[in-house]
């Protein structure tokens, strides 16, 4: 067994089963139908739960992006090099990527953090140095990283989140960098549904059909060579995971154990939240989806973490970026639940007659 | 036939294919894998071609919600009272409805229309009389309204988008208040279509099985009555629409003659939508649509605006209110579009390396 750091052993935190049953009540007697604004309804009496408001707010979003590079690049699993990953984390550092965009548009902050990259990141103010290593091990030859190399990501997925609650932040939207995740993420995947690679493995940011095919039989090597039993989270990720999934898994489990709701984005972000629920029970309740994303893997995730209670997908239009982005585009509506949840006005208020029988 | 006012005699604006395809180019240039944005790149290349600009942007949106009362009530139609429609709009205007919240957090411009309602509604700075009658007569026994009032019904549409061109408005939302104008709106859908009522006809605002049947008998029978060809969408608004739906069709031609692009809600708006791309060809060019609606009509209406050229629905959350709700709610994903187009940096900029292969 892979060694589970001690802070893993506590329980996600219970949402609010009175906060729930009040934002139930004050939907129903809102000047509309029951039921008119569906799933916006459903995601404010959630956050009402959640933050243990009887009006919820997201003033404050935190978005925390991890970068890392993967040595299982080395069998030709990515359209693009690997420098890239460095490249674009000071893209983002520069405000010039998608997700510096999406966040400066919602007033959200930002937070990069590498955990190491094959190319060296030249110091920025934005960026915050938390190297673990020049890059995990390819995964297609032996273990990605090491027990200490895992508990050290983990644990600075954790500090991402303290660092937010300390900032009073009170939503948390993780996002990752890392040219080859989608590989390692797709590993991670079959293993944790036991599924074989041809039901997960798709094209990523852009594989065409015979490197799609080499990337399916990596991971189907990886997945014969490290044998990970499907309820031994700590074990797939430190075996096939890269460092920004695993920390993303750790920073998961903390805002479920601290009470930090939390936007999910697409497919690399959405199996890290697959490791999260699976080392913590009850984890899935503090989870939004935020998108389902065009990488083909992506629903059977999503059917995975609804199941654990996270509330479904908000959005469905084709993206496939990560950083992030789905996550963050999904933002104004979790922001419009919120605002008609507390403002609009009710039958009495208003003086309107409800429906008749 | 109806008579056709010369003003709908006017073509659509043509979209701009120069600014489409400069749109289009500058896309693949951003620091992000091809079409990894999904819908989004859509929407910004769209909005390119609409607005004659490289970098398209929505400022200032304006939302324009006419209301007006339906005689086809009297034949126990809908679940809330016909008094409802007046008093919705009085709670608009003081800001306690759904679109006042969503047009207040979105910064968009309101504006009411009172197009006649049965309950007189006392006179509101933020409320428009322009009184055409106390609402239809009942179009299961006759025709819903004149030819004087179908025309001063479009022409209080087209004002509006004139108000909106002369304040400098970058988009158009149409939003509607009627009770009873699901019935209206399933007729209309049924005529333009040539489908039977059994296709078309939902719960409304919240109809049980045998409200429903009713309601699916009553449109039948005014189906029966009126007999409407499909290629004469004056005669189906004649004989079967509302004010307000007549008006909303009015605007929409006049924003596509006026090169005005349009975020269109859900089942009854885009039924009107449906009456404007019969009226003038080429309008469907001009339409975002925002989502789709939970009555179960609204997906055949929007199968036959996309393929009239509308951009397919953004948003799919089940909501089912109208007021021009599921539109404003999709328009911070329209603004996300347009800021990443805009601020996205390209490989060159950012000295990121494009994809290899």
């Amino acid at each position: 067994m892979t060694p589970r750091p001690d802070w893993l052993r506590a329980p996600a935190a219970l949402p609010d089963g009175d906060a729930r049953a009040g934002a139930a009540v004050h939907q129903l007697a809102l000047t509309k139908p029951p039921g008119a604004l569906g799933r916006l309804e459903a995601v404010a009496i959630r956050l009402a739960s959640l933050q243990r408001l009887s009006k919820p707010v997201v003033r404050r979003p935190q978005i925390c992006v991890f970068a890392a590079d993967h040595g299982v690049v080395q069998e030709g699993v990515s359209a693009f090099p690997q420098e890239v990953t460095a490249q674009m984390v000071l893209n983002m550092a520069r405000g010039g990527a998608a997700i510096s965009v999406l966040a400066r548009e919602t007033g959200s902050a930002i937070e990069l953090i590498s955990l190491g990259t094959v190319m060296h990141i030249a110091p920025h103010p934005l960026v915050r140095e938390a190297v673990i290593g020049p890059g995990t091990a390819n995964f297609a030859r032996g273990a990605a990283m090491t027990d200490a190399q895992l508990a050290q990501a983990l644990g600075e997925g954790r500090a991402a989140c303290e660092r937010a609650l300390a900032d009073r932040r009170d939503l948390f939207i993780g996002g990752e960098m890392g040219i080859g995740n989608t590989t390692s993420a797709s590993a991670l995947a079959c293993a944790l549904l036991g599924r074989p690679a041809e039901d997960l493995v798709g094209p990523g940011t852009g594989l065409d059909g015979p490197g799609i095919g080499r990337k399916r039989d990596v991971v189907a090597q990886a997945l014969a060579l490290h044998r990970v039993s499907a309820d031994d989270p700590l074990a797939a990720l430190r075996c096939m995971g890269g460092f920004e999934i695993a920390a993303l898994a750790g920073a998961f489990v903390a805002c479920a154990q601290r009470r930090l709701p939390m936007l999910i984005d697409g497919f690399i972000t959405s199996v890290a939240a697959l490791a999260a629920v699976r080392i913590c029970r009850g984890a899935g309740d503090w989870m939004l989806l935020g998108h389902v994303s065009a990488e083909p893997g992506h629903r059977c995730v999503v059917a995975a973490l609804e199941a654990a209670g996270a509330e479904a997908p908000l959005l469905d239009l084709g993206m496939r970026l990560g950083e992030g982005s789905g996550a963050a585009a999904a933002l104004p509506l979790v922001r419009l639940a919120c605002a008609l949840h507390a403002e609009m006005a009710t039958f009495d208020q208003a003086g309107v007659a409800p429906k008749s029988g």
